[in-house]
């Protein structure tokens, strides 16, 4: 068979490969600096958005998820899992990948991995809800989980908010290691701690991102002093929690999309109408965040679509230009497009 | 960099190009054989399936849809697009691709193209409701609608029912001519038609496939005679329908999925609580399809999730040992898994 595709079939995709080149190609704390900013211009204009939570499929060991939203000119979704059981199997506990696509046409315009975009653009949040959430001059982080997401936390925090201490923790003395020996270079302060009150010593932000599906009480509330901003970001789905509910009473909460939040988030624990105000109103000013200095600001981050969508639009035009992505052929295109069938059937 | 993925980091990947070759390799006629067969098994399993309606992203000009379903196994989604107003720019008016996943672990199976691919499996659908719902001997068809899904509805009928006679009409004499040019080795009897009424003159079986996003009546009541079974395909999203009410008011109605169809077919003009079967039941034996020869029986199809499951299910199974596929690095596979910063620092 020739049959010659014609441009409009072809769609860039970015391998693992391909992101992890672009990833060093702009470096990795700019890349999330870069996204941070995204991410932050794309919650300004919140409202634009068409938002709806996740589509989501259960089984007894994970949850395969949709993740869609559009601004009406550009769409995108994600494709992510979610199974805790995995790391065992020697297996990621989240993989992910996404697609950007032009709304005016439906043609899809850039297919990307995401598992490692995810784990990016995670930390990214997390550094854009502390800027507008945590006390000034707030430069050391207790970071409690040293899995997956640990050591991307510690550097957006470094690039966005200027942290330069984090003091890390996690159940297994292993994770912890490998984290430090990771951030070795990375221009951080870094303390190994034995225990979780040991990490929160000193701590202007608590972040926590912890794997296992479950209710879990990483902090309880005595653990918990005046003025930290926490991150809660392993608690994502229903029955998976990290914060005692003494601490969510006692905080200020804000959450990405609420209706999302109330059913994976921390605030699963808290009745319906528990107070909680979205980070996008923070950030647009048509709500406060912090009121005082000894008040705990706590960001129940479980990830939302507009996340995605920022990061694979940023990708997208990062690509340009670049070799760091490859087309394929993804979309029939044929000359006349009423005639599908003839050009299958040419095809042979 | 040299870094070499995992053989886990690859996901096997339909072109459109090779789902072309992989269609010739097994034939046109065999493939949809195929699928209406793999399609039958699924519904005859119904009750097993995760069912959603498919989630849509309206704008003005179309419409951006995922559809999700899985079987506790395996899990499967489709992305679509509906762009009525793409033809006139020469692009499709709707485009698909989809991904198979394994539910235990998250992780995706197959990405392929499917834009054709659901151009085959919409014909074998319908292939199926007819099979299950016309009289017996029904071997006559007007093909009413003559555009990209005419001539797989025409080489579906007669794989699967033994369809002999096609009548086709179309309101640009244009299209008629190419589907009747591509079906011209079919082995079909081809009578092209200037209107609708001499379509339908002598037809057993009415299949309607037109693209326009309104509400139509390609069929009005005093053109249905008694005994045909309809397969009205091209309603499909809200306000968008082909028959007069009263059609569908004299026919029994079946659908694939009927929190969907009441939204998205014909249905849509009826009352909620208006009488209608799902398909699988009448596969099961669960209800009854037609009960007598005169009735006229109407599958209200609007495309369900299964379908794309069964489709993509087949496809992943044809292509083991063929090389109608590529690898894609698609995965993040670092070697311990919550190493994934380490994988990206050592990529460097």
């Amino acid at each position: 068979m020739t049959l010659k595709a014609s441009p409009l079939a072809f769609v860039p995709f970015v391998s693992v490969d391909n992101m992890m080149r672009l990833v060093h190609h702009v470096g990795i704390a700019q890349f999330m600096a870069d996204l941070a900013t995204e991410i932050e211009a794309d919650f300004a204009r919140w409202e634009l958005f068409d938002k709806t939570p996740r589509l989501a499929s259960h089984s007894d060991v994970g949850v395969i998820e949709l993740m869609p939203t559009s601004d009406g000119v550009q769409y995108a979704f994600k494709y992510v899992n979610g199974h805790p059981k995995n790391m065992q199997e020697g297996l990621q506990t989240v993989t992910a990948f996404g697609v950007l696509a032009d709304v005016d046409t439906g043609y899809p315009k850039l297919f990307s991995e995401m598992t490692v975009l995810t784990a990016l653009r995670t930390a990214a949040m997390s550094a854009v809800a502390t800027k507008h959430l945590a006390n000034p001059g707030a430069n050391t982080m207790a970071m409690i989980g040293n899995g997956a997401q640990s050591e991307f936390q510690c550097i957006a925090q470094k690039a966005v908010n200027g942290v330069d201490t984090v003091r890390l923790y996690d159940v297994d003395p292993a994770a912890t290691a490998k984290c430090a020996a990771n951030l070795a270079d990375a221009g951080l302060t870094i303390v190994r701690c034995d225990t979780p009150e040991d990490a929160i010593e000193g701590a202007d932000i608590i972040t926590t991102a912890t794997a296992d599906k479950n209710m879990q009480t990483i902090l309880t509330d005595n653990m918990v002093g005046n003025g930290v901003h926490i991150n809660a970001i392993g608690g994502d789905c229903p029955g998976k929690t990290e914060l005692h509910g003494d601490i969510v009473a006692r905080s200020s909460v804000f959450a990405e999309y609420l209706p999302q939040t109330r059913v994976e988030g921390e605030l699963q624990q808290m009745d319906d109408d528990h107070p909680a105000t979205e980070l996008w109103q923070v950030i647009t000013g048509a709500a406060k965040g912090r009121q005082s200095q000894p008040e705990i600001t706590l960001f129940d981050g479980v990830g939302f679509a507009i996340e995605d969508f920022s990061a694979l639009r940023y990708v997208h035009q990062k690509i340009q230009d670049t070799p760091f992505y490859i087309d394929i052929d993804l979309i029939a295109d044929p000359d006349d497009p009423r005639d599908l069938f003839g050009m299958l059937k040419r095809a042979h």
